[in-house]
């Protein structure tokens, strides 16, 4: 599924699933199946909201091309975007990375394409493809923690896609979990994700290394200047104190908000998803966080027993087909409908 | 609605509801409106298990001849338990303070009564009482907050009672908040019931107590031997600073639990209810403690505006009403599956 395949003559519906990210935009074209076809990864233009658009017009024109598929083949469009949406009205309320608010998205990508589309927050098109096509499938209630650049949880309470209220459900990378805590770009200080997000990671990294502690990051080419997470992980492999102690901070963090969730959405299984989930030392410093409370907690033992904390089995592939599913639930739900 | 009222003649149907507490079985026989006839409050008998079943059917008579009822007008009794229950078989798995384990208590009760009987977690049953009949009603997606000898919050969820996989959705009574902090009945340590319960607020004002430090709580009848939560939040109404410390320790955690339920249901409302909600100094306290959060983060201020916390206001009946409310929502599916 997650290897370039050609597209079988014939094959329909087809839809173009997209997810935007603030650096990168993903897309392919997904059949019924969750085949993925004529995947590509292009930049995203960030300088103007109207050039964002234009990014993502340009990543969907990239896959049609790779994938030999014409717009007229196509069911639809589905977006997933790294921000607030408005599913009902395809408007994206606030992105701060893509510097959009009130962006009408679906209606500007309508009239570009032609065929309609759907928009959902990234984590949630993220948390979909994880439950129809990866470790979710036929989980009832289950969790997606997305940890990357941002941090936020997604779930599905008996099979649906929980939104909230304000469509903000499961937004605890900015609960308050170190009162005075380092400054988050939410504006409030000692967000979960302002301590345990990769940027946090790397934020503590730097701190650690300006004590002057031993470490292998200082023999890295371009360090201090561009250390990154997948770094700090990589010099965790080879036995570097300063970057377990890193990991094991910012593991101390996401271990307890796995705790928290657990608690407060009693789920079948906890799915670790986003970028950070695919850095193997970090993970097993968080599985390590989550039985020292576990050993510890009687009721956490009962309701998350260790192997209810699964990783992605799509990993990045995630975001593009749960934005495609957005269409196919569409279609299906008009289809009953009638 | 909470006065005594004389049943009128041909209501129909009736259900007794149950409320059952470790020291006081509250039990009522209620109308379609939600009214309560009859309303008795009797105490457990928790020395044997079979005593305490032997308790409830003695609330459940008492309510009956309150109310001048015979049995077979009734449609059914509806049980709220303090305890983890299974509702399909009707049996409570686990209650520690009835010492109940595995207790097949509709079984037992409609032996005794002839008449279908239901069961649930008691703070379930308050939460539903609430969206029938009280501050909930018409809400969605409502999160319960139960403050008393437990903490346990319970959600509605797009109408519907969230239990989640194991029945313990919303027992964040039993999440780690200060690790190594005070021991809990559940075997771990600084639970936020092992915090902020009204055993831990009379415990906490114990302690400040033996530091010496002067206060009103000193010159009660009994002390140092009856201490209660509603003698510390008396004492605190007439500005007794000692009361007042130990109120808003205890609210600061329930200020930071209500913080945390928001993040992660993102609830069209929060209700307080349970004895600990009735107290109007611990209230204002923690009213507070979230304004001081909410204060910090804007995004918890757009989740959760202040007039969003709300307070039962069924008071004790949403227990009632609600085990009685088991009830009617079966009739009315048996009634649909038709």
């Amino acid at each position: 599924m997650t290897q370039q395949q050609s597209l079988p003559v014939g094959t329909a519906p087809l839809i173009v699933g997209v997810d935007v990210g603030g650096t990168k935009i993903a897309a392919g074209v997904v059949d019924t199946n969750g085949h993925i076809y004529g995947r590509v990864k292009l930049p995203t233009d960030t300088s103007q909201p109207e050039m964002t658009l234009h990014s993502v017009a340009a990543a969907i024109n990239a896959t049609l091309e790779a994938a030999g598929v014409e717009p007229a083949q196509l069911a639809g469009i589905g977006l997933g975007v790294p921000g607030q949406v408005d599913p009902a009205q395809g408007i994206v309320l606030l992105a701060v990375n893509l510097g959009w608010h009130n962006v009408p998205v679906k209606f500007w990508l309508e009239e570009q394409f032609g065929i309609s589309c759907e928009v959902e927050n990234d984590v949630s098109a993220a948390c979909l493809g994880e439950s129809l096509y990866g470790t979710g499938r036929g989980v009832r209630n289950m969790l997606y923690l997305s940890l990357g650049t941002g941090i936020a949880a997604r779930m599905l309470i008996e099979g649906r896609l929980y939104r909230g209220t304000n469509g903000m459900a499961g937004e605890l990378g900015h609960a308050i979990f170190v009162p005075n805590g380092p400054r988050c770009n939410c504006g409030a200080n000692g967000c979960l994700e302002a301590l345990a997000s990769g940027p946090a990671l790397v934020r503590l990294a730097h701190e650690k290394l300006a004590t002057g502690q031993a470490s292998l990051l200082r023999d890295l080419p371009d360090y201090p200047s561009t250390l990154a997470a997948e770094q700090v992980c990589e010099a965790a492999t080879r036995e570097d104190d300063l970057a377990w102690q890193t990991l094991n901070e910012v593991a101390a963090h996401l271990g307890y908000a796995i705790h928290l969730l657990a608690m407060a959405f009693d789920p079948q299984c906890i799915i670790l998803g986003g970028g950070m989930a695919q850095e193997g030392p970090l993970l097993n410093a968080i599985r390590a966080a989550v039985v020292r409370l576990a050993e510890q907690s009687p009721i956490f033992r009962e309701i998350l027993p260790q192997e209810a904390i699964r990783l992605s089995s799509l990993k990045l592939d995630a975001g593009i087909l749960g934005a495609a599913s957005l269409v196919s639930t569409r279609l299906k739900l008009s289809k009953s409908e009638v």
